[in-house]
């Protein structure tokens, strides 16, 4: 029989990052190109003390079906933990829990985004969002970012050129896939831009707890006193992907919404996931844990710019991040980086070409490219920089 | 601030069932309104021993992330068991697990439903399903269901009568709310008219194991060599629905959309519960279960149907179901049913009002309401159906 899809996915492609993912699980691949948190990172021995006694007291509760905001104590938990850690949730704010961070980006998309509507992103950003807005047929305007983070006379052009923007996507800490970090300064500015203007501000903040080098800096949504914000955060980088959860905390009327939408997806998120999250912040300090992380992501991309200033030796530049997982490369200009990216591919290894990650797609333009130290062992960081850099001798000199 | 959100979701309602499951979670409420399973038949000993090896041998791999299209060992055996236990999938069918059944509901709309399109389905039918189909501004065209299932004549008639419709979505096994089965000679009928009309049918079969009186029948997907059908499985009865896990067997192009779909939504399903489900598989013979499982709730459901027998006496009509979780009463023309169920209400009984899953939703008129058996203990069974009897006795006489 012949199926006739529906417009918004007669001509997606899946994620060229998921794609890779697929592909580089070729044992003889050595991956640059995934966006998973360390192993060594996982508080292994907690979730399985967690998990055991969660059996031995509760088994039931586990596994019955909740209600789709999430695990009361969880929510009650979080909102404390929101206010006191990330400085982010006020008394007009509600709590949903998700089944990761990205199903943020689809219950914003699937709330505020009718078919044409505008989703305003830096340029570049996470290809996994943007695809969510893809989905909900969002026209994508990526906006320009310089050092303080997005171009904030780019967003104002932006702002005035179009009617009708559902929100503005930003990930204001160690961006992916860039791993910049927008300044408190430009942080006030666009907030207040937004404010002005009426735009929700979707702010995704995954990589909160992973800085190892310099100043905290509060996420947008501490400045919000008029629900300009919704905040999602992701249990991904502190406890473990797999699990699948995240969270967002926003103004009560889109929560409300968000929550009807993820009652049609999936119900309610795992709830064993959830009470293990429970249980993991209830025992855990936060602040001293994040430092733990820290020290992990600190020593990993510590040694992979060690090795890059070792063996690439100026041939092309790239980022010192500051917290997250990524390091952005950029190619000298008349360099092929679709080529590079492929050449590297063929001595195995694999890294995310950079227009995987423009609102413009594969029609955009850029030389760079992304590679991620938190996944790969010591000695694979060695390998595959190895490789970068005999390409790099090869098509650069 | 003030949002301006999409039309999809500016009027949306959360489900009658949810809300009710949340009232009904005031500890001095009988709840007759959940589709809960009885927590009786989670395998709650067998589920802690998978988790415990897991947590022993391979903690890593049930903590990071993973591919969308699930965790390939489960995959296989999911394979397996649809051939050699539900009799379903071809060499032409791929499948994808997914965060419970509901999300086969919600990825078949996203990927074959244009606003506007018509899905056609069974009046009434779940409305959680329907919710989906709403949310993607699909227009719902109910079709009146006698013995043998959805009505053919009347089905024929929608399908002449109505372009552009982008599925029919049935429950043929122990339907929910009615809990009527689809005779075989009427699946076979349905999906003749189906092939020969090039449209697709979504078959949601999470009922499939607790069947415990008469003949099984298989899906109709059993009978599909031409990719008419998407048949939709659940975790959710035979292993527990707080891991939410479910599959969905179909057309390869259409589960690759599917995955694409999934991707933006919530990247993979929990690793955990997807680990657990595999070993659940490998460890049991689902024969043995599922004829364990229709021992619990036979008792369940006898219970009840003695209990009304004895209370309601002919006040109303209600269904003796062969399987499933659910009875669905009817009370004779000129009683008014939201009356009755509200009087339970205040009477500290919860009751599903039938219009809570017809295609018209709150306009839309039936005489009936669902209850369900499975959830409630034996003592909440007899004090429920005392009320039950008592309010039948107070309106009808």
């Amino acid at each position: 029989m012949k199926l006739k899809f529906a417009d918004r996915m007669a001509n997606v492609k899946p994620s060229a990052i998921r794609e890779i993912l697929k592909a580089s699980s070729d044992p003889n691949v050595i991956s640059f190109a995934a966006g998973n948190p360390a192993p060594e990172a996982f508080p292994v021995e907690l979730v399985r003390k967690i998990s055991d006694e969660l059996f031995a007291t509760d088994p039931i509760s586990v596994l019955q079906y909740n209600i789709t905001e999430g695990y009361a104590p969880l929510r009650d938990k979080l909102r404390e933990v929101c206010r006191t850690h990330y400085h982010v949730g006020t008394e007009n704010d509600d709590i949903i829990l998700m089944s990761g961070g990205q199903q943020g980006a689809d219950l914003a998309a699937k709330c505020m985004c009718n078919q044409g509507d505008v989703v305003l992103c830096e340029d570049p950003s996470f290809v996994g969002c943007l695809n969510s807005f893809r989905q909900f047929q969002a026209k994508l305007i990526g906006i320009e970012m310089d050092d303080e983070g997005i171009n904030l006379e780019k967003l104002e052009a932006a702002i005035r050129a179009h009617e009708h923007i559902a929100f503005l996507y930003l990930i204001p800490t160690f961006q992916n896939p860039t791993g910049l970090t927008m300044s408190a300064r430009r942080r006030r500015e666009v907030y207040e831009l937004c404010k002005k203007n009426n735009i929700l501000i979707v702010e995704d903040n995954p990589y909160a707890d992973t800085r190892f080098r310099g100043e905290a800096i509060d996420p947008i949504k501490s400045l919000d006193d008029d629900g300009v914000v919704l905040y999602l955060g992701s249990f991904s980088k502190i406890l473990a992907p797999g699990i699948r959860l995240g969270y967002a905390v926003g103004p009560k009327e889109l929560i409300t919404r968000m929550a009807t939408a993820k009652q049609a997806e999936d119900v309610h998120s795992t709830i064993w996931s959830q009470r293990v999250a429970c249980r993991f912040l209830e025992s855990v300090d936060l602040d001293a844990f994040a430092k733990h992380l820290g020290d992990i992501y600190r020593r990993k991309c510590d040694l992979t710019l060690a090795l890059l200033d070792e063996k690439v030796a100026g041939r092309f530049q790239y980022t010192r991040p500051e917290g997250g997982l990524f390091i952005w490369c950029t190619l000298p200009d008349g360099v092929d980086m679709l080529d590079f990216c492929a050449r590297c591919a063929a001595d195995k290894l694999a890294v995310v070409p950079g227009n995987a990650f423009l609102a413009a797609g594969d029609e955009g333009k850029t030389q760079s490219f992304r590679i991620n130290y938190s996944t790969p062992t010591d000695e694979q960081l060695r390998q595959g920089v190895e490789i970068l850099g005999k390409v790099a001798h090869e098509v650069i000199g």
